[in-house]
């Protein structure tokens, strides 16, 4: 293991009936809150009102800032920075999934900061890329804010990460700083049961990918780190089908909203960090075709894993050995790596999720422009470092 | 699972050199330090040394409380008490294992009120065992404490609980409360290099049983909780003999180091709350004998597996399949159990953990006085309600 500088401060409420607790988890920090949302699925299904009804029972001024979209805008946050600033907001609660949660992000450094939010995300993506060089735009406060999460995905309401998506310049960057930390997320599986099937099977393929980047690494002796994130995969993966058959399974839900956390949390990235290729990959397609982006993570992630796990078989192979139970018998780690592969494939398959570029409705056309994006600061990886030209070729394989 | 509220604000700083960065993480809270440890055995490995010469080269002042033993005391709590409110102590530094960091905690809240510390723990064990009453010694704040683990054992580093014996009265109490989380802990493997081969084993007894304690529990739906687990219990099993046949192997170290945080944390103790009978058994015998923690721990759990186990034979079994790897066969869940239990035995004895009471230099005639004062409350346990005659068998079975 690699040393590390693990932090999560998070208070991370779980179960059925949470939300009940809003007002006696806001009220230290003030009574005007922000509610930041998507819009149509939380007022039809009642949460909205449910958590509205709360709030205005703890003598909370709620102001309504909707319209949060799969890959976060900028310009939305834009308009509840301003809304912060003219309204005195003391409390960013978001509701809903990773795009809710990252959005109330950005809103809260971005009220607490005297240039234009995208700078801190321009400056942060250099930074990660780049040994030399000024990036002054590093956020160092924020408004508090807290998350009632309706999807198992991201696990952003328990990192300390924001993806942000400009439209105008089809750019998707992101702020890792630990001043991102809600100081508080409610997991109630019952808030998850109306997701639409679509959503849950992008969602489980999220996490999947969080606990993957992880743990196709290429450091050594990371095995307590390994089984950690193997009884999470195995877990998601039954999980998984438990509730794609009925979304109201709650204790299906409650092994989704667990490991959604998790996987993405300081803990899973102590250790040994992985190089994120495939993610950095996905944000450029999903920055310029408003892909979703679970959806754009099994594609990107299937065409990944087939170009590099030669590099790194013996880890492919304890994949497949460990999370797909798939018997050693004399197999050769190719052999067991390629097995792994596969099933990974015919469960995100199953799950409903069209596995190619052209069925999720993005042309290949985008491929070298997306290529160029995404290494725009140089190679991507440490399994094996990727040129735009090999770029090219993973998004070619699943075009 | 049951609804939970997770928190763990610790900063877990783990690896080779991080006590170099003690300056960084202590001077926001002031520069004179109540140093508080063991004796001997600090000084001897140069690990004090190299402490207090990183605290000086930054420009804090320290103040010695040496002394701290195996089942922390009240005396030397007081002592560090008195020295904190003389000398306007900013933070306290725990140097060494459970001990030190329990201590350290004592020391920290116990400053911060009018009363006799010794109360707010009698009031806390009141408190867990009672409905009625008044308990009003609750602390609600605490001088800051950072810890650096020499020992990988109680993972008190990381969790919000403290222990402490009163050698007058003969009890050994607790106190859990989120205020005495540690502000930080360090992790170093290199400073776990030198303990003694005996105190090593007794640290790895400690880890499996705060695993085991919470994976013994009478809820159902905790698959992702267990796996968990598990995968602890597997690591901490390879990895402490590889430490007992070589100290100095960094990686074992790293993994027990990484466990015994994790097992005894609130990541631990979420979902699915166990009873910890065996915990408050040992602790009478603890408080009467001033045996080592560890020690104590691995006698009282072989004898409490014995005599409850048929009362969750299913998770049992489970435990001698995932972390013993027994092949189920066309076994019973008694058989299995029974094997798992066997294999626990075999491999603490494997570590020269004396498995008596006798052995252990504790004479039966405790018995009944232990037995006597684990049930004071009331019955003992979830899995199985334990009386003062269910607490004398399971110890005449181990005596």
């Amino acid at each position: 293991m690699e040393n590390y500088d693990y932090l999560n401060p998070v208070r991370l409420l779980y179960g059925k009936g949470q939300i009940a607790n809003l007002g006696k988890l806001i009220l230290p920090y003030g009574k005007k809150v922000l509610l930041v949302y998507g819009q149509k699925h939380l007022k039809e299904t009642g949460v909205y009102s449910r958590i509205t009804n709360t709030l205005k029972s703890s003598g909370i001024t709620i102001v309504d800032l909707e319209g949060v979209h799969s890959n976060p805008r900028l310009h939305l946050v834009k308009k509840g920075i301003q809304i912060c600033r003219d309204e005195n907001i003391d409390f960013i609660l978001a509701v809903g999934g990773g795009s809710s949660s990252d959005s109330a992000k950005a809103i809260g450094i971005g009220t607490k900061v005297n240039y234009d939010i995208w700078q801190a995300y321009e400056d942060f993506h250099s930074l990660m890329h780049m040994n030399e060089g000024q990036f002054p735009h590093v956020p160092t406060q924020s408004l508090p804010i807290g998350v009632v999460m309706t999807k198992a995905a991201t696990g952003s309401e328990f990192d300390y990460t924001a993806v942000l998506s400009n439209r105008d310049t089809k750019e998707k960057l992101m702020v890792i700083n630990k001043v991102l930390y809600p100081k508080f997320a409610i997991q109630d599986p019952t808030l998850t049961f109306t997701l639409p099937k679509e959503q849950i099977a992008f969602g489980i393929a999220d996490i999947m990918t969080h606990y993957m980047e992880q743990y196709f690494v290429v450091q050594e002796n990371t095995l307590i780190l390994d089984r950690t994130k193997e009884a999470g995969l195995k877990t998601v993966i039954e999980a998984g089908k438990a509730v794609m058959a009925n979304p109201q399974d709650y204790v299906a839900q409650s092994y989704l909203l667990y490991c959604a956390a998790w996987a993405c949390s300081d803990q899973s990235m102590t250790g040994a960090l992985g190089a994120w290729a495939s993610h950095q990959i996905e944000h450029e397609i999903s920055a310029i075709t408003d892909l979703n982006h679970g959806h754009g993570m099994a594609i990107v992630y299937l065409g990944w894993m087939k170009y590099v796990h030669e590099s790194l078989l013996h880890k492919f192979a304890r994949f497949a050995e460990k999370v797909w139970s798939i018997k050693r018998g004399g197999k050769s780690d190719s052999q067991m790596a390629a097995e792994g592969i596969e099933k990974t494939t015919e469960f995100w398959k199953s799950l409903g999720i069209t596995l190619n570029l052209s069925d999720a409705g993005v042309d290949e056309s985008v491929i070298p422009e997306a290529a160029k994006q995404a290494v725009r600061f140089g190679p991507l990886g440490f399994i094996k470092q990727l040129t735009e030209d090999d770029v090219v070729k993973i998004l070619e394989s699943v075009k």
